[in-house]
């Protein structure tokens, strides 16, 4: 990393991000042809938090890829939960970083799942297109989820189906019942990735909001702001992983928390007795 | 804390949040009257993060309480910003441990304004109600903001006001697009909270939430859970605080963001550099 990163800062990061089986692959899939054929080299890195596996281009829903898996100028990653020691979102941060110091020009990193790490990892991106299909109660949890506040863009996938209306006009009225200012406001694309329909308006759209993050400057103040959370989710990522561990649930930590829980000390104390623990 | 904390674990805890303006001082106020009539002693925490004061019951709002103040069944705290080095929501935290330790059947927690510490301060309460006002435009902004997953219970106050039934629809409509699985569904009370109405049925709808967590057992998971996060929110809160200050506007800070923006060193050697120049 210390020998990549001067090289760094010259991709762009495009996310996609949305519930599972909204067709993200293909639509990526999709927008890579488009991207090829204004002949430029990118990277496509896949994050799924629930499946264990890490490694190449040939993993369940990345199969739909391989008509571009024999292309140099792709490259394509897929990356698990597990061998990430760091954690997930700084894993998939410095896959990014690698891709963008090979002098790839975007990098697409798609993100399966609606949880917190996915929302992490979807704020890695210069622009996030957020994908839906029809029939919003499904979606609406992703929604909520903080993902409105993440969307630059809208894709409405599989948008040949019924409910296709209805899910834009409920995510029209979503946009209009937000007070917040806004300098930009996401456009709402449908697509149907099987049949590459709408996929060229919205690889436009993801220029057009590129342009205006150039041109209002944003973009460069939204990735100094971006690596300062970046910087401190590692401080304290480590941090944590050094008291809990991985999660919440190992013996120690269960052991003080009962101690807790049971009122035979209190929380102050066991946050210094959890500190002093740790191996440092 | 530490000879505090065995004798907790008794009082109940409401949150109530919504945005400013939104009535929630009187609302509270009522639901004291209403409390005491019963017999009930209890505790009104107020916290403001936008209040640089902390201290007594003689602030801003709490004016409206003045019929209270001089009950000694009532104990009355407002919480600013300043002056909590460990963090707002553990200071409010052991604010609420002792009104719990001091026999207090109830303890209020009030929380101003609708962001990130707003949010971990009322994640303190067994039952939170979430008050907003009819014309939702106003108050989307909280919903969206995380507040539509802690709401146990909805208080539409200003109830006499036009557009209050737009705004309950408009909240049936949320929770119906909501397909998380749930064992309770939160129930909108109208309230004028001015006019001391409908502040009974959002006193009873407290009282029948907590039946429901007592009955299914989720009352001591909840608080169990609430009590990992918290303790883990102690260390990781001291941690960042000895590392970027108590926001991430140090000069020390941006100093070292600067050398990783203009690519003079990298994040991680960044994060390094950061954890071992701290004072430990």
């Amino acid at each position: 990393m210390r020998e990549l990163f001067p090289w760094t800062g010259n991709a762009y990061t495009v996310g996609f991000t949305g519930p599972p089986g909204a067709g993200k692959s293909t639509l990526v899939d999709d927008l890579v042809q488009l991207a090829r054929a204004e002949g430029d080299r990118l990277g496509v890195i896949a994050v799924d938090p629930n499946s264990p596996f890490t490694g190449g281009a040939i993993l369940g829903d990345r199969i739909r890829m391989m008509r571009h898996t024999v292309d140099p100028g792709v490259f394509i990653r897929s990356m698990g939960s597990r061998g990430h020691l760091g954690g997930l979102a700084p894993a998939a941060a410095q896959a990014r970083d690698v891709l963008d110091a090979m002098g790839m020009s975007y990098v697409f990193l798609e993100t399966v799942g609606v949880g917190q790490s996915e929302l992490e990892v979807a704020e890695l991106a210069d622009t996030t297109v957020v994908v839906l299909t029809p029939g919003l109660g499904d979606s609406v949890q992703t929604i909520k989820a903080g993902i409105m506040e993440i969307a630059d863009i809208f894709a409405v996938n599989k948008a040949d189906q019924p409910d296709t209306e209805r899910t834009v006009a409920d995510l029209k009225e979503l946009l209009r019942l937000d007070s917040r200012p806004r300098s930009w406001t996401p456009p709402i694309v449908k697509t149907v990735a099987t049949a590459e329909e709408g996929t060229t308006p919205l690889w436009a759209a993801v220029h057009e909001h590129r342009r205006h993050l150039e041109v209002s400057g944003e973009l460069s103040h939204r990735r100094r702001e971006r690596m300062a959370r970046r910087i401190v989710e590692i401080v304290t990522h480590r941090v944590r992983h050094e008291i809990v561990g991985p999660s919440a649930e190992t013996p120690r930590f269960q052991t003080i928390l009962d101690e807790v829980v049971e009122r035979r000390t209190d929380p102050l104390t066991a946050a210094s007795k959890l500190q002093e623990g740790r191996s440092r």
